[in-house]
């Protein structure tokens, strides 16, 4: 048995996942795992809080210094202390990122189906949202992108990679058309690579602004601990912007109102990086043979739903659109199989007819659902 | 012996506070105290870290529960908590509070000297600093605040109560006649009441939200339990806005930039207003007996050195313009007495000759400070 199969009951421990829905539904929603925090990491904490004075903290440079030693060794990122901003979370970090690259009014392309918080952003900054949508294989369309950048002035492409829902790690080749195409079009990048250590089948993660000094340039890149090490609730993040220009903008834009990250989670973030290395392995490798396992339970149990290998994330999107839940998957499942899902309709037009599955859950957990899920099909 | 008396080595612990100096300056500067925090909100920290997964956070109702509770027992302020919203400090709070009331280009008036935040906070939202500077006895200038209110525009008030630096505790006259100026002139008001908690001499704080409902419908008010409680790296705040017109537009500026706090944050407020009543009437008591003593060092052994009491806040003022420091006495402080405060000039130009010092922390330290600060001028 693997520590990740072990069931923790989350309910009474004031999670969000967990508290939802109904009692008897099996939440399968938000993104967050089922899995206990590394130990590293809940050491540190516990350390800490064995110390009795929790006033402000300190300039982050032991923490800088290991993010800069993560990039180097995850994606052969060098960037240095100084191009790292620490903020508190990853949605703030992208919001305020488009109010700094974007002139007012400007456009912000989207790849639909999208997170959420993405479709929302734009609007937050009194900015234009532009739909991008993915290929019916989660690819990019050369067309549809480039007519959208035409349309963003002087705005910003926001990128997810690797992609949520659809789970997409962009290669190298799809990561250099897009960024060619906004710099031909002036636009800049916010590239939020929250899920980056998250690849499965040995994929490397290839950030954005590492394909050519030129791109760089012009990408705010936005990282975190909170999906790999499980910390979401804890609030921490870092961008990385090297150059000093835009950093600084950055830097302005943020100053007051997301330029602090509270003690605790730089804490377990330094620890993370600097002591979860083998568990974040341990993790990925279970997710990994959640995901194979989910694919062929799909495939094999699930009449009518379809679903892509996700290269990267622990969420699956799944097509319903040729199941007997087709008309609203979300509220099929929820109601007749007690499986609470996220409603691919809160993705983006084209995310009608699917749910976002997350499989970052010990393994019977994730068997429970998709027999609850089978059972509501079999019998619709 | 009191419990405050203890001596906590704060080095290494990751503080601003002990960070800043070299090794052998007694710092007495940023606000937050050497004090160990509560036991009720530690061991709610730690019984949170014994649950092993961190993930996203629920919605707060136990805590705004508390809040409604606490509010109306302390400042019999009656409000529900739907009128809440959960922030991660209050510094962001009331900047973006400034976005959410002031016309774009509006006037924002503020007290000086005044906390820095307060003073770089209207340039952060692209608005105008209009500065009402209190008389020379940290009283409000009528004709002085009423000036700046009519160059304000569809502005803001951006109050301070308890005023950090001066320790004023603003009475219900003076309130009022602030309240009844802004509602005059058109002004909104934001109000920040982080101090709300740490009044002297039996004083009762008094929101100005609580003066009228004409107040209150055009009022934003932060408040937190980082100061009282000693917990200001947890970037945890609330804010109360009663007028639902107001609070929706509130939330929209917050939206995707300041809506999220720290799991840790919200649990260790919530432990403070259940069970951290009698922590803080103890440490109000300890921090009134090092005002008074240290108003009368000040007057025996500082020559030259005059202070007011302050009314509230663990801040005291010191006006070092008759003194031997008069030119730099931040400067002539930290280099000839080894004690680390702020410089009164960071406060805004009524701070030339000011400095700042830090009285939370075991009457030892405050004994060694003054101390020194004696020998220095003794000496000079
Ligand atoms: C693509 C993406 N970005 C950001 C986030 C959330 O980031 P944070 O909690 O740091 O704001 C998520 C969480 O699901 C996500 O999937
Ligand atoms: C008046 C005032 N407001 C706000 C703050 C800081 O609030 P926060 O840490 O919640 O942003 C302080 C800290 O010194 C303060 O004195």
């Amino acid at each position: 048995m693997s520590p990740f199969d072990t069931i923790i009951d989350r309910r009474g421990s004031g999670c969000s996942k967990w508290s939802r829905f109904e009692p008897d539904v099996l939440p399968m929603w938000v993104a967050d795992m089922d899995f206990a925090v590394a130990d590293p990491i809940l050491h540190a904490l516990r350390e800490r809080l064995a110390h009795p004075v929790l006033g402000y903290g300190v300039s982050q440079a032991g923490l800088k210094a290991r993010i800069v030693g993560w990039l180097e060794a995850q994606y052969g990122w060098r960037v240095t202390p100084d191009d790292i901003l620490m903020l508190p979370g990853v949605v703030p970090g992208f919001n305020m990122a488009l109010r700094t690259v974007c002139a007012p009014g400007a456009g912000v392309v989207v790849q639909t189906p999208v997170y959420p918080p993405m479709l929302k952003a734009p609007e937050n900054g009194a900015l234009r949202r532009i739909d991008a949508p993915l290929t019916a294989t989660d690819e990019v369309d050369r067309d549809v992108f480039g007519a959208a950048l035409r349309q963003a002035g002087q705005g910003a492409f926001l990128l997810c990679n690797p992609h949520n829902p659809t789970g997409r790690a962009f290669g190298r080749e799809e990561l250099a058309e897009m960024a060619q195409a906004c710099l031909s079009a002036g636009v800049s990048i916010v590239s939020d690579e929250i899920h980056c250590d998250l690849l499965f089948d040995g994929r490397r993660h290839i950030p954005i602004a590492t394909l050519a000094p030129e791109v760089a340039a012009r990408t705010i890149t936005l990282m975190s601990a909170g999906k790999t090490w499980n910390i979401a609730g804890l609030n921490a993040c870092w961008a990385v912007v090297t150059d000093a220009g835009l950093r600084a903008r950055f830097a302005a834009t943020l100053s007051g109102v997301a330029d602090h990250v509270n003690i605790l989670g730089l804490i377990a973030t330094e620890a993370a990086l600097a002591e979860g290395g083998a568990w974040r392995d341990a993790a990925l490798a279970y997710l990994q043979a959640n995901r194979d396992w989910l694919a062929g339970a799909v495939a094999e149990r699930l009449p009518g739903v379809a679903m892509r290998l996700p290269e990267a994330t622990y969420l699956a999107w799944l097509d319903c659109r040729g199941s007997a839940a087709a008309a609203d998957p979300h509220r099929f499942f929820l109601e007749k199989a007690r499986v609470g899902m996220n409603s691919g309709t809160d993705f983006g037009p084209p995310g009608a007819g699917f749910v976002r599955l997350n499989f970052g859950c010990p393994r019977a957990m994730l068997e429970d659902g998709i027999g609850r899920m089978a059972r509501a099909l079999a019998g619709a």
